[in-house]
């Protein structure tokens, strides 16, 4: 399958889920997976799930700019390099963010979330 | 070593190595390096370099805000997660970036880019 298509797909899920059933991401992450949020790290599926359950907006909606994507080596791995908007209920301006996921290959054919460090840009 | 230490010294030398000997960057990529720019693909240190050299600015200051890190898998890789400003001559007003680099180690104890993703965010 093409790499792009993988990659599109993959971030369409993301941010889908991350807009309409956000606990649901935790099936996207394992036991060894780290994410780094706006600097703060998190350790594994559960923890980083606790962390996006707890972001004090529940509801929210992302909009994808532009969506890059590169083999991260033999081992049949994803980068994924996302720039987009974020925008927060009440909030009239959008936030820019962006966000890169390193995918890895399931045995089941699927991929899961290694890597994830997101940031929002506006330093 | 600490891998924080190690992708702020990344960063610091990658960007000033930018902005004072673009054509020194070639050192840092390798035959299998693939370098991302603005949705443009490149592969390899040859093609990569003469991209960066051939930018339509021979000049440029980069302004870093944010540097993320983590370790991307059992082969010693390094994922670096970069935010800043890019100050072009003759504009008054920087533009910001971001950028990821994937990189991994060298049998000499260095490291090279193996991954190399930029964009604006302007969108």
């Amino acid at each position: 399958m093409d790499p792009n298509s993988v990659a599109k797909a993959f971030v369409e899920h993301y941010y889908s889920t991350f807009d309409t059933n956000r606990a649901g991401l935790a099936n996207l992450y394992q036991d060894g997976s780290m994410l780094t949020f706006e600097g703060e790290q998190f350790l594994g599926a559960q923890n980083i799930a606790g962390k996006l359950l707890s972001l004090p907006f529940p509801q929210c909606q992302h909009f994808i700019s532009t969506v890059d994507c590169q083999p991260s080596g033999p081992a049949g791995g994803m980068l994924v390099f996302v720039s987009g908007n974020l925008k927060l209920p009440g909030e009239e301006h959008p936030l820019k963010f962006s966000q890169m996921f390193h995918l890895m290959p399931t045995p089941q054919g699927s991929f899961y979330v290694q890597n994830d460090i997101f940031r929002l840009n506006y330093a």
